[in-house]
């Protein structure tokens, strides 16, 4: 009988059976929050006790909390406020810089805002997809108003130098934002210690409900509401309460936090378990991304199999009851390679046919030796059906 | 002991068991449904059946259906179609209408969009909240793009002409958008019959999840994302699918179809029990919003009780295990009176002073013989310690 292995918890993870229980029990708590009577002020309490859990994680201890619905709203929310900002000339500053390899939810904001006539710079990577100082250093200017890099990236695991940006970014007086998303609960997480004034995360990333997630933002940093309405979360952005989910994300946060380091070397023990395994059993692989611990999120390997198209090693390992992703899943859906994988310099062919696996929570050795034991036959077979030759 | 009596489900609902069976189970295909692994287009396949579910309920069989994170958004993104219309000077047209008694999610947005230039008139309405046709046939022109009127009212339950009021948008070539939010499974709500092209509503104002909630559109209309990002939702909105609480819609959407008349006709009955028995019960009541069944959501019931203060009533009617609320829950925290009943003509002191009582699915006839029992005491005490006199 098949094994079931989850190898996508960079596309979504399952909610831990703690936070699943706290969800549960808040439930009962269904009253609007905003309502004065007993049912919303008891909601209120737990939502203000999961904004303190969800601090603590993040390291935004002076500075504000603000629920969304995901980081992809966190992310809009912050180009949006940007938006107005350029709009109103408040300062003069009218230019915006994102890496290249930042999630589809920062990328297709600003080339949505460049087809407005925003001016917007992709800062370039490195073969690994590290951003590369000098280059910011060079678009850097007194006209920057922010500069948006995410924490760790979602298909290949780089992490960015984010206090440094911040650093280089505060020096012209732009403002820094950092997509925490993928780095939560897999590496520490500082955003006041880093000198970042915005930070974007989701829940349904670190064992928390799907469709919560946090916007965080520093003392005195402009703000204008996305989502505009009813006077919750002190105005900054309207729509009742999901009490429940709320609930979850502060649980998840306090589990994140609890077991950091634990979860970390896990991750990066079976992730180091899974790349020497392959690359032993598969001839010509390719691993992408970072190669040292601290460069690189720990649950995530990117790899590369020339002569095998992507798409159909991830159809053959579902047969067998593994589950990964062709780079990100919010990219999935389109046939084009990988923007990461393309910005790192990395040849078209080789990133059409990538596969990530993600580790998590819930992952274990013998997770990896089935991997280790199916995948190589898939990928000897499929070469072997490919018009194409291995250069050897 | 006290009975608990919720009596404020226009503020949100209690999700029914069905439904949160239905989450539950959803929660097990906890996979990205972005993913093209089994457990993705196993979830794929939850959603796309909770959108037949949904699109049924509404009446949207050849438009499209997406999901948000509730009607705040939804709202938000139809506004932000037209703003970036406006901006794109696309046919000429740069005024918005909107009924003066919206939900905040419209209005505030109209005041953020009026303060940043754009041509905004809100319409007027009767005094039991009614829009004024011929008020609006005067704002009427041939440079109006979007007329938006809510189905029913939140506060006072007014049920709006919305198939007049598109057929009269239509003929000076507007398009309409209408919040139903509070009028899906209390009312037959048929979107492509009225006419409409753009319809919002929240899956926790008819006992499904919160957080999860409804734009329909019909074919052809303009759409930009308001949320951009991945490609989820053919485009039309990023951010990783809610798999669960979508699935929870769907079935609250179900529930709320095959019970739709039963349900109105025991809120409406329990409405008018409370009414009465509080009309016989207090001197000098005010009922506010319109008298008539056809004219007002079944639910709902708005009173004002001079020379007593709305909080405080609340607050005692709480000490008894009562729960309602004053005015709506999106517009309370702050002390201003309700926006709807000053709009309806009423005495700012009237409008300081109202509790709306709403009905739900789990009420009862002892629900409201409670009520009839605690509330008039509560007002004679009130009534007593103000220093206003009842004008006799």
């Amino acid at each position: 009988m098949n094994r079931f292995v989850y190898l996508d918890n960079n596309g979504t993870t399952r909610m831990d059976p703690e936070v699943k229980k706290a969800v549960d029990e808040a439930e009962n708590l269904y009253g609007n929050a905003s309502s004065m009577h007993e049912l919303g002020r008891d909601a209120e309490a737990l939502i203000e006790k999961a904004r303190k859990q969800v601090s603590r994680l993040i390291g935004c201890e002076q500075g504000k909390i603000v629920f969304t619905s995901g980081a992809s709203e966190s992310n809009n929310t912050v180009l949006n406020i940007f938006r107005d900002r350029i709009d109103d000339k408040v300062d003069g500053r009218d230019r915006i810089i994102v890496s290249a390899i930042e999630h589809p939810s920062i990328i297709e904001t600003v080339k949505y805002l460049k087809s407005r006539g925003y001016k917007i710079d992709l800062c370039p990577v490195d073969h690994v997809g590290k951003v590369k100082m000098d280059e910011l250093r060079k678009l850097m200017g007194k006209d920057v108003a922010l500069v948006s890099v995410m924490t760790g990236n979602n298909e290949i695991g780089t992490i960015q130098p984010v206090a440094e940006i911040a650093a280089l970014a505060h020096s012209y007086g732009a403002y820094m934002h950092t997509d925490a998303t993928q780095a939560i609960g897999k590496i520490p997480v500082e955003m006041e210690k880093w000198g970042v004034d915005y930070l974007s995360c989701s829940g349904h990333k670190f064992y928390g409900p799907k469709g919560e997630g946090v916007l965080a933002f520093g003392k005195g940093v402009p703000f204008t509401p996305f989502m505009h309405g009813g006077h919750q979360e002190q105005g900054y952005r309207a729509g009742t309460y999901n009490t429940p989910d709320i609930v979850g994300l502060g649980v998840a946060a306090e589990l994140a936090m609890r077991n950091l380091k634990e979860e970390h070397d896990k991750l990066w023990h079976l992730r180091e378990m899974l790349r020497e395994g392959l690359v032993a059993a598969i001839p010509d692989v390719v691993v992408n991304g970072p190669t040292e611990e601290k460069d690189i999120l720990p649950g995530t390997l990117d790899m590369s199999f020339p002569c095998a198209e992507g798409e159909s090693i991830l159809l053959y390992l579902d047969l067998d009851g593994i589950e990964v992703s062709t780079g990100s899943a919010c990219a999935s859906g389109s046939l084009e390679p990988s923007y990461v994988l393309l910005a790192c310099g990395i040849d078209v062919e080789l990133a059409h046919g990538s596969i990530r696996f993600s580790f998590g929570r819930y992952n274990t050795e013998e997770d990896v030796r089935y991997v280790i034991e199916k995948l190589p036959p898939i990928i000897a077979r499929l070469r072997k059906m490919s018009t194409r030759k291995l250069h050897k």
